[in-house]
């Protein structure tokens, strides 16, 4: 089994992310080949060396590796579909944003056409893509992982996550969560210091972002609560604190969803309370 | 007006915070009296310098400056309702944690006795404490603020947010809820993966905290979402895949009070999609 490396790869779809893929590529000396739905997003990446085809079929005749990245699930069958018969013997790295279930399905799909399957999603926004920054998550058969790991290392560091095709989309979800939540406190937090017309761009740099990014390795689950909190800091403490959270937001009429975060974080102090007493 | 800095400082309550905040100011060569309503808390600190009061009352004669860490408001009520007498001309910063009210309401108690009164707010854990990663937010008058500012140094970096005796106790609630935000998403995505019997530890290690250190200064409101963002990342775009994660939840069984922040986020998209669409 060879490797894909120096070989030329397509990249289906060109939205920001997929210009920002195929940027990437090309910054790395890789000859690429683009393509887009709709005209007129290849001309920066044609001017940088890309070979752009007129249709998904001219892509992908002319690669062994196509690099997927369109609106949605739907749009890739849409895409894919009528050039079934021409997937044989081809890879398809799939970085659609999708549902595990979906990457399964579009799996199974593509090895009925003879064709290899990865999965993968895109830990980066399109300026960070093909930076130290960016990690891209695959899933699918590990010796292909290892085939393609080489062809896809410029777009950002690829971490294989799983056999299951929809591991990749699933771990991508979790950090996508992860980030969420991280803004749903970040959003509540202004809205608290907003509402009694405290100063909120003082507020985020001299107190949210310094208490974060000193407080992320144990709230992120770095470090395990039992080993960096005293006894005395137990739920039960922190499911009062919590309390006091959501009643003062209401207290400065701050909506109460924007407190979701803390109302699932009570439940959770209430449901290792419930284990623990 | 003059600064309190070399004067004796008194910390009433030892309780996991308030050792450390004691602790604190001896480790910065400040004399120290300490007091803690149950016996057996004192011992290191006296070990290491403090003089230990038998009562709040001989505390609080004994300095210009108390510092107040006690379990909750009523327990605050309780030890300074006896000594209310005692408290003219002396100093009172009240580290206890409570919401905004509380510390409004204690204020004009203590202003009631002749005292002069900040209420705080500590970011920190007990370990940091002390360390440059320290922050502690007051509120009351500036004037107060600048004579104790240099007393209380040691603590932590000390931030006036206001006026409103309220404010110290709203922006450190928001704080918290900041970082609950944080550690919600971080707790959802842990149990996504877990969920399909994923690495858990290599999960958090290799994808979910490099990823969150990465968005750190963007989701916290570091920079503005119009700055780094590309158009076509816009709320429709987030609320789908909002959508798609709270879906993929269900999908492997992950309770969906754990997903709390996710259903914050989808509203606030849908209130910014109601209001520009």
């Amino acid at each position: 089994m060879t490797t894909i490396e120096s070989e030329r790869v397509a990249v289906l779809g060109l939205g920001a992310m997929g210009r920002a893929l195929a940027g990437a590529l090309l910054a790395a000396g890789r000859p690429v080949t683009v393509w887009n739905r709709t005209a007129g997003k290849a001309d920066e990446l044609v001017a940088r060396g890309a070979r752009e085809a007129a249709s998904a079929s001219e892509a992908i005749v002319g690669t062994d590796l196509a690099v997927v990245c369109l609106l949605d699930d739907s749009t890739v069958r849409d895409t894919l579909g009528p050039i079934a018969g021409e997937l044989s013997g081809r890879t398809i790295v799939n970085l659609t944003s999708g549902s595990p279930q979906q990457a399964r399905d579009q799996a199974a799909w593509v090895a009925a056409h003879g064709a290899a399957y990865l999965d993968g999603g895109i830990l980066a926004v399109p300026p960070t893509v093909g930076t130290p920054g960016a990690f891209l998550l695959y899933s699918g058969a590990r010796d292909l992982f290892a085939r393609v790991e080489q062809a896809v290392a410029p777009l950002g560091r690829p971490l294989w996550v799983g056999e299951d095709h929809g591991h990749a989309a699933l771990y991508d979800i979790a950090a996508l969560s992860g980030m969420y939540g991280l803004s749903a406190g970040a959003h509540h937090a202004v809205a608290l210091v907003a509402a009694v017309g405290g100063d909120v761009e003082a507020f985020k740099r001299d107190v949210l972002l310094p208490w974060l990014e000193q407080m992320m390795p144990f709230s992120a689950g770095g470090a395990e609560a039992s080993e960096t909190i005293p006894e005395e800091y137990n739920a039960a403490m922190q499911a009062t604190g919590l309390q006091t959270m959501i009643d003062a937001s209401s207290e400065v009429g701050v909506a109460d969803e924007l407190a979701g975060h803390l109302h699932a974080s009570l439940w959770a102090m209430r449901r290792a309370l419930a284990v623990s007493g």
